[in-house]
């Protein structure tokens, strides 16, 4: 099995350590975080410092995994690039274009996929992780038009060893996806606590479910929500204008007519997909790495809501959702 | 204890009938589904149909509980005033204007103080009631200058039998709190979980939990959630300016700054300001029910947060939360 380097042992660098040692792989990693290293170590794992890290990782030729916040991305990318510049190399950051621009100008010669494992917790620190966080998640890998079998499939390999399952799509598809999923999601949270808050004492007081479960994100670290967004700019102010379009049909419809149905019809229909996408069947699809495009094939199977589940020899076993809509 | 008519057995018509029965006080009820009205019946509480209900409401000087969805109220008064005209009313209507209206319209001269215990769940009509729904569960009962302290009382005790609080406030403050707490909340979930699912099934495999619980209220019955909104449109209408406001707000420094501090620093103060008032101490106040004006003493207590645990004669006892913000 190859060997795995990590760079940034936080809640997820420090997750991904775990499992992929709970695994059978060999690994070490680097911190940036003094507690972090030292929680690490204390825990027997090897932890070294980043650039001894990296030229191990050329020596033996290891997956290095890139697990430090976007703004430190940069810096990395650029020691990788010239102490390990042919290696293979994958990333758990949550967006996916800086990331891929950052590689092209500092390491373009490593074999890399991007990555992006959809688990989390509010905690942070190597303290919060545990080798079970990915477990039944999805973790996409990125499938673009320069990435190459090898490195995709190694990125793919990590993740199931991880547990978890294994979404192929491009970079700007992932971004886009998550911008609706996962960033929008904030800023609505954040809007709507504001809003309620501005009710004072009463409303606060009258609150419970609804508001409750609608604004739980913006009890997150402000900052780290902020990083996320903010990193995943051009895709969420696509999705904010959306939203924004959608909020203003529902204000004129409220003036107008007083009618709410379409808004809240179409609200109703996308809970229920999200509900029946869960809840689905699903059928196999199998994929020839060999084959005279795997990686669109791949991309298909993610654009289904499919993910890879194992490896079979050269073939990646993948099961996408049986759909009635 | 005074007996208690309760118009109407669905989800809160139904646990109110519980309730007041199991603390004690003679109840019977009278429904419009037919269905309800013989599962109230095999559990043997008194059914009958609306006229004799509410005429022996009016024989033996009982409250009478307006618990039928805001399209029927209007329907439900007329006989009120027609058949009990100076009878003790409360409603549980999720809605205070639209019924204060149909009051002074239909039963002018009944003794009547708005209610609204903020209780419920997905399930709908009597299977799902119970006489626990109400258990520490906040009950707004209106406060405004016609209310007199004998009604705002009367409504206010068969709240305390259901083993819920009392939250004082008048019917626009009320309406106003709820569209932020309530109302939003579903327009807002509605807005996501349709920005989400076009984002297709690539979108739905990637969402958990910001998504999750951000859209978990668009499950609720669409005509339901239409109902509640659209009942309380002046005050909505309000509410959703606020939040385009935000969020026209927040798109206007991504596009511009990509900084989205504001917007994600005032969400999260939002949502503190939530935690801290459920997390809060409480101070007790005491409300003396023949003292010079005493509804608006009452009324400070519900701006305040607070609420009335209990009646100690003519005095009522309430706890506000001790804000340190």
């Amino acid at each position: 099995m190859r060997a795995v380097c990590v760079i940034g042992l936080g809640l997820i660098g420090g997750s991904v350590l775990r499992a992929a040692s709970a695994a059978g792989r060999q690994v070490w990693g680097t911190a940036g975080s003094v507690a972090d290293a030292q929680a690490a170590l204390a825990e027997e794992f090897t932890v070294v410092d980043v650039d001894s890290a990296i030229r191990r990782a050329a020596r033996e030729d290891a997956l290095v995994v890139v697990a430090v916040p976007l703004p430190a991305v940069d810096a990395v990318l650029r020691k990788v690039g010239d102490l390990a510049p042919t290696c293979l190399l994958t990333d758990v950051v949550s967006v996916k274009g800086p990331v891929a621009d950052a590689v092209t100008r500092y390491a373009p010669t490593t074999r890399f996929a991007g990555g992006h494992p959809m688990a989390g917790k509010s905690a942070s620190g190597w303290a919060a992780g545990e080798s079970t966080l990915f477990t039944n998640a999805a973790w996409v890998v990125t499938a673009d038009e320069e990435t190459t079998v090898e490195a995709w499939r190694e990125a793919a390999q990590l993740a199931l060893d991880c547990g978890a399952g294994v979404v192929p799509t491009t970079t700007h598809e992932h971004d886009a996806a998550v911008a609706r999923i996962s960033h929008l999601p904030h800023v609505l949270a954040a809007v709507l606590a504001a809003c309620g808050a501005d009710g004072g004492p009463l409303a606060m007081a009258l609150a419970a479910g609804s508001f409750g479960d609608g604004t739980r994100v913006s009890g997150s670290r402000p900052e780290l929500v902020r990083a996320m967004c903010e990193g995943n700019r051009a895709a969420l102010l696509d999705a904010v204008d959306d939203a924004l379009g959608r909020l203003g049909a529902a204000r004129g419809a409220l003036a107008s007519t007083g009618a709410l149905g379409a808004t809240i019809n179409a609200g109703h229909a996308g809970r229920s997909a999200f509900d029946e996408q869960r809840a689905a069947g699903r059928a196999q699809v199998v994929v020839d790495l060999t084959g005279a495009d795997p990686l669109e094939e791949l991309r298909l199977v993610g654009a289904q809501g499919g993910r890879v589940v194992r490896f079979d020899g050269d073939l990646a076993v993948a099961t996408t959702p049986v759909l009635t809509g």
